[in-house]
């Protein structure tokens, strides 16, 4: 979508080890208004696939799958990297690694809402390396629910994850694509 | 909020320590068209207070602030509880108590995006202790920010944080508190 690369352009910073920095819009301080596009054009593009649940992973892909569920009409639901003490002792879980910290890290959605009745999509703020996302599929997979695909914000085409994912037949809609990110500026696939 | 209150006596499950797990609609199963109503109300309340920002805490206030700021139309922040690689060196910080870990912990937001000349709502899906809130306060008067008050969706009356902050001056609107939970059921504050 123009309107977010052009937010891209404008106000991301680029810093080394491939970090995007856009904590003034995305993922710290958050610009509400245009996530609200970005769900619109995913309900656009997901209307017609039946749609029960929004499943999200804490924290930053929350703000999308919440927009994005009050567009469909549908719950969210997002899955927990700590298994909390009023949470349900019957839980789905999934190993995510993260490339931040360098470690493997467990996320939790309680067995209560997830089901094999459920068409799932999958929002997140960033696709990387797509290890969070394989995570959600894996979560959605085990409560034997279908996935109908995923909808982030920022995939980074260069760190491949997102091709990895869509070879393995998963759809991803990515509201802005990078296939390159140097000093020289950045470079959206078409 | 009636609507809030006959969805806590509903889905509502209490658990000793005080537990209420409202997990099926609030804190990870997310009823967003719920929260979308609160949302309004909360306009209907601060709709006049010049407000210019939406602060709230990660995880569990993150939905409820975001559709608020959406209603506002106006920008939402939310704290962070570790203070990822990415983030600015140059952050406001609060220590929060937490009772449920029973550890303090700090929350960090970047000074880029709060300042002197904003005025902050605050955020929150549950008041008990005060002790998110209180921190949430400290953190908007670091930046030299006006507090306009606070919205959450279900203040614990009987643990008193509410009313501690009330008396310190803290305009407060909880759209359903819950003054006494017991086996026998849960009696609202009128």
């Amino acid at each position: 979508m123009q309107i977010l690369k052009q937010k891209i352009l404008q106000s991301g910073k680029i810093y080394p080890n491939n970090v995007l920095k856009v904590d003034s819009f995305l993922n710290h301080q958050v610009d509400v208004a245009l996530l609200a596009e970005l769900s619109k054009e995913l309900f656009r593009l997901y209307k017609d696939s039946g749609v029960t649940k929004i499943l999200t992973i804490e924290t930053s892909g929350i703000m999308l799958a919440c927009l994005t569920a009050q567009v469909f009409n549908v719950p969210m639901l997002y899955a927990k990297k700590t298994k909390t003490s009023n949470m349900s002792e019957d839980v789905f879980t999934a190993q995510v690694f993260s490339y931040t910290h360098y470690k493997e890290y467990t996320i939790y959605v309680s067995k209560e809402y997830l089901s094999s009745s459920d068409k799932v999509l999958l929002i997140d703020d960033f696709l990387a390396n797509g290890f969070s996302m394989k995570g959600l599929v894996q979560l959605a997979q085990s409560a034997g629910a279908t996935v109908v695909g995923a909808g982030v914000a920022i995939e980074k085409g260069f760190q491949g994850g997102g091709d990895i994912l869509r070879s393995l037949g998963l759809r991803i809609e990515a509201m802005a694509i990078i296939d390159s990110m140097t000093e020289e500026g950045i470079i959206f696939r078409e």
